[in-house]
């Protein structure tokens, strides 16, 4: 099945992560295929880290570890929707969620 | 505002689309400038289609419009969390949703 997600020209999908409690979207990061298995078989999130060009155990150093609760792909396989609990913000700022600053029709100009 | 948004090497920013009153997570599509543009002073969600190099107004044939409450980007300025109320299935599937398909361990195979 994970060989049938279409990875995009750099090997990686995105991923969504979703608070399994309260549905809050908390982030989106991208996997490839190695980080993906490492998710389903740990249970925690893994992504892959674009800037650092390596493997992300999201949460590692922090502590603030994602425990997947469900996996989802979506109906073109190119995108995954990762229900999970987080043990603290997500969010390097410090935030509950990486999604805090709010677009409005002012942003126009 | 818009203008700092970190558009990728295609002008891109993946946009996610979260159902304004139950929480699920709809779909993700691409915006680049323009339909993030329209999306903000119209109230309905366009996206920009990969594969038909077009820009896309989500539900114009089909009806299924997505109407935006809000919208935020995210702590990179590199993702979009458009909360909207969809006027009917969001996927080409018929599905509410287009995460309807689930990964488990035995995907690992």
């Amino acid at each position: 099945m994970i060989q049938n997600l279409k990875f995009n020209e750099k090997g990686l999908v995105p991923a969504i992560v979703q608070d399994a409690d309260n549905g809050e979207v908390l982030m989106l990061g991208y996997m490839n295929e190695e980080s993906l298995r490492r998710t389903l078989s740990s249970g925690e999130v893994w992504f892959y880290s674009r800037s650092r060009k390596e493997l992300w155990h999201k949460g590692e150093t922090s502590g603030n570890r994602l425990m997947v609760t469900e996996l989802w792909q979506d109906c073109d396989r190119d995108t995954i929707l990762a229900k999970a609990r987080p043990l603290g913000p997500v969010c390097h700022t410090g935030n509950r969620t990486c999604f805090f600053e709010q677009l409005t029709k002012g942003d126009l100009k």
